[in-house]
């Protein structure tokens, strides 16, 4: 099972993908049969083809995240609060808490993301 | 399915219940089958009766929450960010995520809260 500190590592190189825009960066976070599930409450990505082309359609609006507090982590899980800023049109926020499940390999098997439109600021 | 906001108003109770260290408040949030896992990958405990005794016990410390940031609502779960201080001997802080499952009537069917030691300050 990974560390704290790797999984808090794992976090960080996922917010350092969106400041590159780079969905190779998240897809190698990833193991092969990991499954995205965002928001909660709608279908799973599940693989790394399916992570891939949600990751670059979700790049598209190069969204940047700023972590809003300390990752927080529990047996095989992180989950970490921050908020989302889209660059088009002005200031957009949404304000996310993620849960990552990780593998023995220190991969991520599970992503779940809670947020709903009550969470989204500027898209009116 | 609970609204975000009916989702929000129970987070606060939740809140609330440890401001008046209160464990009945927190009993009267959940359901009868509920079930508690906390820290997560600790066994859960399940039901009206483990549910009270639990949060009994906790509230023997006098934990005071605060919450960090908007709670994220998606689908039926919220997930919020808070810290958790304690009044014995001196300065200690926990930082922790909580998710909330809902029932249609809006009870807490699953809580399940993010934290490890390393997300502890002022215990040694």
């Amino acid at each position: 099972m990974p560390t704290h500190d790797e999984m808090v590592r794992v976090v960080e190189r996922y917010v350092e993908a969106f400041d590159h825009n780079d969905p190779e960066m998240v897809v190698a976070l990833f193991a092969a049969d990991g499954t995205v599930e965002d928001p909660v409450g709608t279908p799973a990505h599940k693989g790394t083809e399916a992570i891939r082309a949600f990751y670059t359609r979700s790049m598209k609006s190069t969204p940047k995240l700023t972590l809003e507090g300390p990752v927080r982590t529990a047996a095989d899980f992180a989950a970490f609060a921050f908020s989302v800023r889209l660059n088009f049109g002005g200031e957009k926020k949404i304000d996310v808490i993620d849960t990552f499940r990780f593998n023995e390999e220190g991969k991520v098997v599970e992503m779940r993301a809670y947020f709903s439109p009550q969470n989204m600021q500027g898209f009116d």
